[in-house]
């Protein structure tokens, strides 16, 4: 093997480690925020005829437009919103980083910057990195809410190309309130990218950014079938805007970048979509059950709107990540002092979870309580 | 819908088409090399089974670094090529084109230049542009095969961080040889790019350059499951190197960019690849049997090592591609003046092939008939 230093590999990526969540074995992986109920009995009868249909003609290149999937697409968006969105608004990907690296490709890319508001989705950085991308770090409040006036105030200075808003946020579970997100296309001439990847776990009441599309053309809602369809393995991330920005991203995209199988098992998907998310109400109920347990152990928690929790505060997260581990339960470290991140899982998985907490937090939990 | 003049999109991409064959109905699409022979039906039970397990597994994320498979890609590629190729130098992506992209990401981007010998693979400067990575072309001589001094000499002078080399070439069939490639890699101080997409279909006697990636770290070597495993449904392109250009790489992927139904179904066909490259020599018969008949109609062609045909003289190819759909016979017109390409298909598509341009060749072909 060639020693790193023979390549000519671009200077900023030098000494650089790959993204990625540890993979660590562990019996309660509550680390990546998947969906823990493997998919309905139904759909996967119906999946499995699908994905054999689609074989057939594997030998020829699939849809490079994938028209079917982003009608279906659509019809989920319009109904569940109440906004009306044609197939025309809605363009598909190999996961929403995809989705979002087009966005950056057609609308950043060198000589141009993001903003994003971190905390957050830690792939948008790296994604504007891979693109060539400039970034700029958003403030959040201490309780890592948006400031509106504040966050107009520092994208009218910053002039960035594309700023990114994720609502729920991740790693936080902090919802951002429509008239924030208006505020900030506002103060921009780039695009607005509302990343919801988490938005069916929202509470009741906190209304999705589609409501703003109409009249606004730079404003771009990002969501996923990995967390509430509960097909992280599928790969198939999506987005509604503006025809004209679809229309944009076709100049970008790789021709014939989706599979047939990945349409086909996506397509099929959307056709089972109430059982799919039933399984929705089970998660933010275990949420819900993590969020109010805390206290008890003197713990807090960020108000969450997604499918996991920010919970602390720890004299030192790592130690405490670790002390979970040893007891079988793998949550994630993201960096943040003081705090952890846990998936809402099945009710088995919270109560291993609770019982681990249990145990170490009197040891690892700040003085303050809470 | 938006106009696009309202939409911040790099200047660049303004005014531009998205890229993609032309998608017209017609009775023979001869348009874009896919194979015409489907699945062989122990393949696609077999693919019944492996899709049907890992959609149970659906709602996890995929393996990130899709080890299985590409020591199965890594295991065809040693027992083909006769070169001892290890799972930690192959890369896989969604089609090569995403596995091209990823190594203009971490080799190319902007301030970098990457070179290809035009008339190619017309996605290589177009990926090339979605990087930010600059453009030079290559020269070759009129008959497209490529001149090895001639070539060094133009590395050496432009100094490209990459260079593409493909071989067969698409669209003109050339197959270029180890010589030439190996004068190109030492010209450079870049990557060498070898994209072998119909290296299967090369006649016999035409080696892969697998065989000289030993002591050439810098090396890499492109292939595609979309054209002899006739699977560009799929889209599973992959690549060999040194294990220091997939780390590399590593560094730009975006994370679980390969789902699990891809990641299975190419693992369940590389367990059949001997029946799925029996197709391969059915395939070349065709090709030889239109390389054979083009004299008789006045005709000639580029000799090919691929799964097409690149044939003329026509005296406008625009007007003879407009003839042979008339006959319901849709070739590729690549914008080479006088020539048009034709992909090698079933008897039967041939059949059709050649009968409608008999037809058509005393209207359109040079005077000088060749």
């Amino acid at each position: 093997m060639a020693s790193p230093d023979e390549l000519p590999l671009r200077p900023e990526l030098r000494g650089r480690s790959p993204y990625g969540a540890p993979q660590v074995p562990a019996a309660h992986r509550l680390n990546t925020n998947e969906n823990p109920f493997p998919l309905p009995a139904e759909l996967l009868a119906d999946l499995g005829a699908a994905l054999g249909h689609a074989a057939l003609e594997l030998n020829r290149y699939p849809d490079r437009d994938a028209v079917e999937l982003r009608a279906g697409l659509a019809e989920y968006l319009s109904r569940t919103s109440g906004e009306a969105i044609g197939p025309r608004q809605v363009w598909a990907a190999n996961g929403s980083n995809e989705v979002l690296q087009q966005i950056l490709q057609a609308f950043g890319g060198a000589g141009r910057t993001a903003l994003g508001f971190t905390p957050s989705y830690s792939m948008h950085p790296i994604i504007a990195a891979g693109t060539g991308t400039g970034w700029a770090d958003g403030h959040r409040r201490a309780d890592f809410t948006i400031d509106a006036e504040q966050a107009a105030a520092q994208v009218r200075d910053t002039a960035p190309d594309v700023v990114f808003v994720t609502s729920p946020n991740n790693p936080t579970g902090t919802a951002v309130a429509l008239e924030t997100i208006g505020r900030i296309y506002d103060a921009t001439t780039g695009v607005v990218v509302v990343d919801e990847a988490y938005a069916e776990f929202a509470r009741a009441g906190t209304p999705s950014a589609l409501t703003l599309l109409p009249g606004r053309p730079r404003l771009i809602v990002s969501r996923t079938m990995s967390k509430a369809f509960g097909m992280a393995g599928l790969r198939l991330g999506y987005l509604a805007a503006d025809p004209a920005v679809v229309d944009a991203l076709q100049l970008v995209r790789l021709p014939y970048h989706l599979g047939s199988l990945t349409q086909a098992a996506a397509r099929t998907a959307l056709a089972h979509t109430d059982a799919l998310l039933a399984t929705v109400d089970a998660v933010k109920a275990q949420r819900d059950r993590i969020v109010a347990a805390l206290p008890v152990m003197g713990l807090t928690s960020v108000p969450s709107d997604a499918n996991f929790v920010l919970f602390g505060h720890f004299l030192d997260q790592a130690k405490a990540w670790q002390a979970l581990l040893d007891r079988g339960v793998l949550v994630r470290d993201v960096g943040l002092p003081g705090w952890l991140r846990v998936t809402a899982g099945t009710e088995e998985e919270t109560d291993a979870f609770l019982t681990a907490l249990g145990e170490i937090a009197p040891d690892h939990r700040t003085t303050q309580g809470g």
